[in-house]
């Protein structure tokens, strides 16, 4: 075997297949080297429990059932399989993977990182590029849910990212907040573009946030409570989330719409106050890009934070409708974002309501 | 037929099917009103050209073939049925329309457009989303080119875009910087919020555009260089056109490289002088998302045009590598971007070099 001497900060030194002309990043590869020996700017994390992302689980289980009845073995053996041939998580046919809670076992003296040995840490990147080896043959596991406890290891590259879990918070809670928190920290800095003058003339923009009371939603309302946003409009589904983020006040308003109702979601945001000067969508359905330019004012800004997101329906919605929107793409990563979102968890009593009646049986 | 009185700027009251709860945008819907009479904020056009875009005559094209022979009069017949069937000329298999060119034929009082009776004019919408009547059977269309001669009336809405064809320039030649204007009027601004220090500090930033030779590529690299970027990278795929682009000295550097390969990619940006602070993808192929980002500095913008581009790879990509680079969905509105293109073209004897080379047989 070819080894690279130099390593790569986004890891193509870790990439076996394919190389030459063809080389791609780790999480286009269809194999990664996985040995726990460092090079110098990575870090080794002894494996603790793999979080499998909910697409790749529900392929795998719906693949190993009859009659409604979940193979666990057969899911089991085939996980093992997956990272034994490929030296990650990465299901084949979903492409997705998921993210990994251990300790820092081994750290080379060049990582720019700033983790220490002994760190409890979870992944903020995709298992789908993470390099990944299994010990313990799953043995804990029942392959019955997303949560697998393991025994192994998984290397981080120079600029893999990765958050210490906090010792003041259920780890469930902190896990959640990372999960979402690149929406809250992009969301600050879009309204801070506005506050500050950067976007307009400084007045505090109005912001709509579709999918209000989900994680990601009722997050990114709080940031821009606290970026000094102006009227503050939550849409959601049905009245139970209604009532729900009423509640905690994190929103001046708070309206029931269907999101991908062009007319049904802008006469919404517009009796709410709008149109929004920022729109920041959080919601996993297609067919909310041409409703969320509709909600928008010209000259304002559309987020796209949902992983259903078209980009040619948003690119041609907009010339469709002849509406000069700027419309980002939800980059999950924005440094310093999980301590943002874990932040605003603490200090704002009613996000962390929201998110702890998630944690109970039948919170959502 | 229920009739509403009060027209919509975005045409909605022209969507005959799915209406009520579940009506859509003129776009989404499976069927308009093609009725010739106006609401007051409307401009009926006489039809002289449909463009049918690219995709969609490939689709009927292949369709109607055997070996290898198109059926024109089979083509002829589909898009005669759409037409009738759907009040627009929208491929139902790939979504996609095109434009038209026609006369101003009466225009409603209350049309916001500026139009007035008998200029010639193109839309700059998808005819996916335009309201059409056909007269003549397309009897001057033999089936087998994108450009239908036609006879007819189709209806502007009081948003919807459509520019004069200039007197002074060839139609083609008018008709192709329309067909892409939106990039080089967003990569204006972009560049602008650069210069003018709303991002950044004042410094001219460097510009990479992704297939810098083609259409929206060459516009880009113009008006990125009229803006006042600092030094502009043009990428290219082969040594065609990297002699090609060389000679009009729109850039100022031209480099062969494959815009899907992550370090062939960033290392050839790097050579001429990158990172970019600005990277503009104009390459119409899958998978540019990551090599796009790697070869971008951290708090740089991407901009993407290529409706190739993955909503989702883009996403995660920036996230997988922990990359903080602000990503714009190429919106093909910008006001204004029609005369900007046009007047581009007119300045630049170079830009329009390039383009009368691609009127001529064989010149791309």
């Amino acid at each position: 075997m070819t080894t690279r001497s130099t390593s790569s900060p986004v890891g193509l030194h870790r990439v076996l297949e394919p190389t030459g002309d063809a080389a791609t990043l780790p999480q286009a590869a269809r194999r990664l080297d996985a040995r726990p020996e460092l090079w110098p700017d990575e870090v080794r994390i002894d494996v603790e429990t793999l979080n499998l992302d909910a697409a790749s689980f529900r392929q795998l289980a719906e693949k190993h059932s009859s009659d409604g009845i979940v193979d666990g073995d057969a899911v089991r053996t085939e996980v093992l399989q997956i990272i034994a041939e490929r030296g990650k998580m990465q299901n084949p046919v979903t492409g997705s993977g998921g993210m990994l809670i251990g300790t820092v076992a081994e750290v080379g003296p060049e990582s720019p990182t700033g983790l220490q040995v002994g760190d409890r840490v979870a992944t903020l990147v995709s298992l789908s590029l993470t390099p990944l080896a299994i010990t313990d043959g799953l043995e804990r596991w029942d392959g019955r849910c997303e949560q697998v406890p393991a025994r192994g290891h998984a290397i981080l590259f120079g600029r893999t990212i990765a958050a210490r879990i906090p010792e003041d918070l259920d780890p469930r809670l902190s896990l959640m907040v990372m999960d979402v928190c690149g929406a809250p920290a992009l969301v600050e800095r879009v309204v801070q573009d506005y506050t500050s003058g950067r976007i307009g003339d400084g007045t505090p923009p109005t912001v709509a946030v579709l999918g209000g009371a989900g994680k990601s939603g009722s997050l990114s309302l709080a940031a821009a409570r606290r970026a000094g946003a102006g009227r503050l409009i939550a849409v959601v589904p049905i009245e139970r989330e209604r009532d729900l983020l009423v509640s905690t006040g994190l929103a001046d308003e708070v309206v029931i719409a269907d999101a991908r109702s062009p007319l049904g979601l802008s006469r919404a945001v517009e009796r709410a106050g709008g149109p929004a000067d920022v729109t920041v969508v959080c919601v996993d359905v297609p067919g909310c890009e041409q409703p969320a330019i509709l909600a928008t004012s010209q000259g304002g800004t559309i987020i796209f934070f949902s992983m259903a997101t078209s980009f040619a329906a948003a690119a041609l919605g907009a010339e469709g409708l002849a509406s000069d929107v700027r419309m980002l793409i939800g980059n999950g990563y924005v440094p310093g974002h999980a301590d943002l979102a874990l932040d605003l968890l603490r200090s704002n009593p009613r996000v962390r309501a929201l998110f702890e009646s998630r944690l109970e049986p039948n919170g959502g």
